[in-house]
């Protein structure tokens, strides 16, 4: 049977996103999952396989390099595990492939979990200092991810009229979802001054334009609708998935076709996810969306490649309060990676966790009333890939 | 429906394994990728999503952490497109992922691909470079992979009192099955004498005891059997996948019920692949077994881990002529990881093709007559993880 409308969320957990010098890897990836599962009134030997998402294995050493780290910390022996990896979509890629695995019978309950540790590497170790270890020094000189984002934003205002003012506005409304969010890296409202006068990453973009560094993991536990209904407890349904690739790292830079006003992988990853959930009209049909705000020019651009409104005006949808708490489609009520911060394998698991908890109703101070469809999003690489994931309220 | 029994490999192909200079990996990638849909009739537009395993991604730099390397050299946009890692197993998580996806209905037509550069490293950039980089640099004293296999080795040869002639009939017979094989990196036979003269590495590991440094790229593609049998062409059919990951990188070590005589993941793995497979007498009801003979310590304990004969037997098993071509069990026609080499992520795609080969009919210079059931095997990490497929003949 396909994914799409068969596959059930049936438990989730999430570790505090933050810095995390006293827990390991190990101990965030087992957290984690231990809680998805309990969440799930299971207990680990009720489930039969896991996908492990990690996307930068330098501070794991080897052994991220494998499913193994679930088994060593899980008494997971001798299921198997398997790993994946996709940029910043890694733990959208990690759900995908065990919704997979429950849509074909394979298995009946599955673990999906992410994690990754950003603060415990020195400045060696960061991406920055990775990409020129491993590619070419002057790759580091500016094409780094503030660099690119920022041309995108120039772009942006320049080609729309805007002013930076636009940006801000994102980093305000993603940081007052987040006083809601007991999980948040951080949660203390920030004023559009504050963001105005924060310290300049890569003109236009602002600290408080960009995802902070941060250690997390997220969990979510899956199953057939079936078997959920059977189990009488509160799940939701994955209802579309779409996962698009379309560039190799480098050579999306150069692609003609790339307007960099907007990311082709989205679109056609929500394509594919809309089609399979029915949704026609986003803006009508969808109660809210997380999304990729791993800067906040992305957010914006995400709204239109999202298909919420038109392209070049994101920002319009933004002014107009509509992606806000109360507004008709909201978006990252969780506070988002501005506030959440972006430890990359737990990310795309933690957007699941998110738009499922609100499906099931318990998504706390921060609940859109009978919310029926969300989405769930991320971006990964330049821009190269995407993840979309329609999640509904169970019928 | 489950994968056992329903999945079939509809095309293959694998780049000549050996020292590539001259080719990238996205070329190896490109080569292998697009011999196999022509091997299926397809053209790239009808493949549907692809699974990419690659283990070590410092040669490719960022580019190996996701699946987009497929997408850039094959017009596969905006397809999805998978990267799991395994260890020394990733190239058969491809296959298996791809697998689910094919059990599910989801995909009518997927592409698994491994591919690893190693030959383009620097010293510094070695596996055992990396190692100390990334972990300790006391780890590189000894702790590297023939300095942990020569331990088993060493056990082995003392438990059951045998002697290194032992182990170098496992390379003489490997060796002589290579000079059938156009695509090993090493087709010349060895005799015995070459093997115990040989530079020592890791007593009683000599060079000739260890498969060699190697580039390479390897390919399937797969469809249900329902689709296989329209489509008129040959194939080979999934009969049974088990993946078994049993310790944490290191924990292995510590785990009090290893005896270091062999390895409990392939036991695990292969219980699961046999059973699904009906597989109850492994030496009558298998025709070849493709095994992972990283060392040839290794093949003697797989023997024995796969079931072919008893523990402490696999010697006699070897020295009894049963797994040399025209034996009742030959093991490693292909001339196994010894002449092959061992293109980490390339392996475990090609030890699939490499049975399916047989199961079709087509394995030239070594195929076995009438063959309708072989094993396909990997170990990977310290023996911590491993997957066995029994492929069958399409009935």
């Amino acid at each position: 049977m396909p994914v799409a409308g068969n596959v059930a969320i049936v438990g989730s957990a999430a570790t505090v996103f933050g810095v995390h010098h006293e827990l390991g890897y190990l101990d965030l990836l087992e957290d984690a999952s231990r809680r998805a599962i309990e969440d799930a009134g299971l207990q680990n030997q009720d489930v039969e396989a896991a996908w492990l998402s990690t996307a930068v294995t330098d501070v794991v050493a080897l052994e991220g390099e494998s499913g193994s780290p679930i088994t060593e910390r899980l008494d997971f022996a001798p299921r198997p595990v398997t790993r994946v990896s996709a940029y910043c979509a890694s733990g959208m890629e990690a759900v995908r492939n065990a919704a997979i695995s429950i849509a074909a019978g394979e298995y009946e309950v599955v673990l999906a979990v992410g994690a990754e540790k950003m603060r415990d590497v020195t400045p060696r170790g960061s991406l920055v200092a990775r990409t020129g270890n491993m590619t070419h020094p002057t790759l580091t000189k500016g094409r780094t991810g503030p660099g690119f984002f920022a041309l995108l934003a120039s772009r942006y205002l320049d080609t729309f009229n805007r002013t930076t003012d636009d940006l801000s506005a994102v980093a305000v409304k993603n940081h007052e979802h987040a006083t809601r969010n007991p999980i948040a890296q951080y949660n203390e409202p920030v004023t559009a001054e504050q963001v105005r006068s924060s310290a300049m990453i890569a003109d236009p973009l602002r600290v408080l334009d960009c995802t902070p560094t941060t250690d997390g993991a997220a969990a979510v536990v899956l199953a057939s609708v079936e078997w959920a209904k059977k189990s009488g407890r509160p799940y939701a349904v994955l209802s579309g998935v779409g996962f698009s690739v379309m560039d190799g790292y480098y050579s999306g830079l150069y692609n003609p076709e790339n307007d960099f006003l907007g990311f082709r992988a989205t679109r056609e990853a929500s394509k594919v996810a809309y089609a399979q959930a029915g949704i026609h009209t986003p803006r009508e049909q969808l109660d809210l969306v997380e999304c990729h705000d791993c800067f906040t020019i992305t957010e914006i651009l995400n709204y239109e490649d999202l298909g919420l409104c038109g392209r070049g005006e994101g920002w319009k949808l933004l002014l107009d309060g509509a992606t806000t708490i109360g507004g008709d489609i909201p978006v990252n009520l969780s506070g988002g990676l501005q506030s959440c911060g972006h430890p990359i394998g737990a990310t795309g698991v933690r957007v699941v966790k998110e738009v499922a908890d609100q499906m099931i109703g318990r998504a706390g101070g921060r609940q859109v009333a009978g919310a029926k469809h969300g989405v769930a999003h991320t971006l990964g690489g330049p821009g190269i890939l995407s993840c979309v994931m329609v999640i509904s309220a169970a019928e």
